[in-house]
């Protein structure tokens, strides 16, 4: 870029990242569109859209111009402070940049091509238990998944480089430890739950819950937490989540059960502590790092903050209480404390996605370590579905009847999402962490939460995470939050109290 | 293109233009969640999305490379019979890039500017009624979109240059004859009707309609007629459209009254009138030409036909009463008769978009003489309120109080869509000649509609209509169905006949 400047360079990045987020932002609104309100027959129209929106997108991302305008703004006074948006924004338009160009495209194409028939094979040979059947097209994946891995490169680990991609900076060298010490703990304290002396009455959250008043309660729920619903949506779909579109415009979708209280509920706090990280994202850093969340175990953090150590909290349930009460006639005969223990029953199970917050890790756990194991080709695909049920015999005490419900129960493989399941933990293990630090610069929270004050504990983590966009990777964050590396005692510590209190061991 | 073929060059039109489709389809589905579902705070966010989308679109759609292609596809074999489809593809490819082209960039982007400042401040000075405050960015314009006919080019007519971007073909000295043709029957009906033996109680009509009622009725009927839901939507908004996103993605709009039966009602069918023509476009010539409405005329054609010769029918209502009064308790007393003079009913009145079957055409020749006399510098702005007034006097016998009922009802011009009215009117024109076509080669179609048979005459519609896609400009199109070119005689005998019949006069 003969006689450009850095500043110039910086700016031609800045504009092309912007315009890049801009036009994926239409890609991300006909996403949610397609969950919520696409016709039937229009979704082979829709892939052809996202088909073409993905190619050029691509196209963008890995023109040449951007490696061009990086060399001649890398090295600058520009980025001299790496604290500066500037730098932070250079650091993370490189970083993608490499990843993108890195795999090669006949690669690309393969796995895209590989994970489109995993995921068509995967919704088939699930409901038949066909191992066999999903089997090939799951050792492609994975094979070109090694080829991704191999062409991102690592240090020390093939798995790092696929963590990464989700979890900038993790590896499995600095999990595996922390994920022992949790499943070790979780074991531990289930064992001692299961001797409890008392057990919360279940029956309660699966009385007559009306779809109307559920939508109603949870959307005034939201508002008081302090989700704008004036810059986003709640809507009902199939398989919930959250899509952030951009500034003012974030959306939140669940799924309805009239027969249990639970899912919708815990499902729209849920989302909704994604969507308060993208309400929290700063506009005027819109389209470049600084206003990009950093990952997806920081995502999910946020998430589980306030599905969980709010919304699962006795004091959440104090405040709500009258309103919860006031919008559903089956629970004006209930103890709050009863409902609240009901919320929280903890039991080892077969399903991940149902599982409580206690039981949760070690379903993540299995998976961390079948696929380490399978990346270092220590195990087989042949052998997954034995060395699967062998720890869920072992950590959980289950045992699953089918494949369905077993090994075959997750989509992230067909999808070639491997490397991902990690973040959930990760989420659990930051938020517990996060939470504490904001006890300790707020005071205790949940007599805070009591007295429907939630604004001190958001705003906190809006200054402290969600501004910070992409400044630090998850943990620099963590440590420039909390003083502190990743420690799984906060975890460990906040379930083992919460859990030995509520069923008295 | 060195040693390319006609055919290679074709190809790569089609792609280039199959990819801007797709791209394109965003900002449908887009705009379309801009009126139904887009929370307030993310409007701003939502026009920055829709602008990288334009300038992008636009850059492709001036691409010097398809001036390139054309060169070489233009009078090669390839094209030699003008009928076959990539003939077709190949004359819309070359009217559309040169219109493009020949616009200077300069005078698009200012344009723009004076058109989005237009409509602010058209929104702000109407309801004040504030026409000086209206005339200098309408002057701005004006003159604009003069600068942009003579950038496009005309023989005769500065005029026509704006005309043809929203009707191919069409010329104010063929509309005139036609319009003059109608507005004079059009006066002598009205002034017949106005001393009429028999008047409809239109108090049927403002009883009391649930919104849930209407939407369940509605749907029911569209779907009766002919429009798949299934590959299609119905929504709630404030300013009701048809929106195509593509194959099997339709979605109509509408708006309820729970005090008035009619805007729902004969709006969804309207839509739907729309809404067929986009799902009875070819989808394997999706994305070009040959799979794309031919004009803004015919698009209405469709419409109208449903809505009014379809949809105010008696035979129609005949078929449907049962069914009407189901779902509407307060249509249990009344007469079928009564009903169908209801939603008939014809007044002189102010108010274009409120205006019935037989005044809404003189609505759209007083705006269409006016700009013509604008256009021609025979009429200034500081003049046009007077002259509006002593038109609505004439033609209709009206005179609004207020402006923002009069000149500065309508978005239109606000907007830079000048010469864009007539096409309101040339749809009415098309329907009729359609509707007597269809009636002579599938017998008279009331008795059908009478027996809920819609199938034979939506599916001539899309044979003789639809499917043609781009093929011939509206005046061919025309000709081909109908044997004969435009002619106002079948809509004056329609309207004649059925409101002499009505009124008994």
């Amino acid at each position: 870029m003969g006689g450009m400047t850095a500043r110039e360079a910086y700016a031609w990045l800045e504009n092309h990242s912007k315009e890049s987020a801009y036009l994926g932002a239409f890609g991300a609104l006909a996403g949610w569109d397609q969950a919520a309100y696409t016709p039937r027959k229009g979704h082979a129209h829709r892939a052809k859209m996202q088909g073409t929106l993905a190619r050029l997108l691509h196209q963008r991302a890995t023109d040449p111009r951007i490696g061009e305008m990086l060399a001649v703004v890398e090295g600058s006074e520009l980025v001299a402070d790496p604290a500066s948006v500037e730098a932070v924004n250079v650091r993370e338009w490189r970083r993608s940049f490499d990843q993108q160009t890195k795999i090669p495209e006949r690669l690309a194409v393969e796995l895209a091509q590989a994970t489109a028939e995993g995921q068509a094979v995967w919704e088939e040979a699930r409901p038949k238990n066909d191992w066999e059947g999903f089997e090939p097209v799951l050792r492609r994946i994975f094979e070109l998944t090694r080829e991704v891995a191999d062409a991102l490169g690592y240090e020390k680990e093939r798995y790092d480089a696929l963590l990464d991609q989700y979890e900038p900076g993790a590896t499995a060298a600095q999990l595996e430890p922390v994920f022992k010490r949790v499943r070790e703990a979780t074991v531990e304290l289930l064992q001692r739950l299961e001797h409890a002396p008392r057990r919360p009455d279940v029956s309660i959250v699966h009385r007559h819950f009306p779809r109307a008043a559920q939508e109603a309660f949870a959307k005034e729920v939201i508002a008081r937490l302090g989700f704008d619903l004036e810059a986003g949506r709640l809507d009902p779909v199939a398989h919930p989540f959250m899509m952030g579109i951009g500034p003012g415009d974030v959306r939140l979708t669940t799924r309805y059960f009239e027969d249990h209280f639970n899912p919708a509920f815990f499902g729209t706090v849920h989302e909704m502590g994604h969507g308060v990280y993208g309400q929290g994202l700063l506009p005027e850093h819109y389209g470049t790092p600084m206003g990009q969340e950093i990952s997806l175990g920081i995502h999910e953090s946020q998430s589980r903050t306030w599905e969980n150590l709010v919304g699962r909290s006795l004091g959440f349930w104090r405040y709500f209480w009258p309103l919860a009460q006031q919008h559903f006639e089956s629970l004006r005969d209930v103890r709050l404390e009863d409902f609240h223990f009901a919320v929280n029953k903890v039991e080892p199970s077969l399903i991940r996605v149902e599982a409580d917050e206690v039981t949760y890790n070690l379903h993540i756990m299995i998976r961390f370590e079948l696929e380490l194991a399978l990346l270092r080709g220590d195990l087989s695909l042949a052998d997954a579905p034995a060395a699967w049920d062998e720890k869920y015999r072992e950590y959980l005490g289950v045992c699953s009847p089918t494949l369905a419900d077993g090994v075959m129960q997750d989509v992230h493989w067909s999808a070639g999402l491997i490397g991902y399941f990690p973040t959930y933990s990760l989420g659990n293990l930051y938020a517990a962490q996060f939470f504490r630090q904001a006890e300790k610069e707020l005071g205790a929270l949940e007599p805070q939460f009591e007295r429907g004050e939630f604004a001190p504990f958001l705003d906190w983590t809006r200054r402290r995470i969600h501004h910070q966009g992409s400044r630090y990777w998850p943990r620099d964050l963590l440590k420039n939050v909390t003083g502190e590396d990743l420690n799984p005692e906060y975890l460990v510590r906040y379930l083992g109290d919460k859990f030995s209190a509520l069923y008295g061991v």
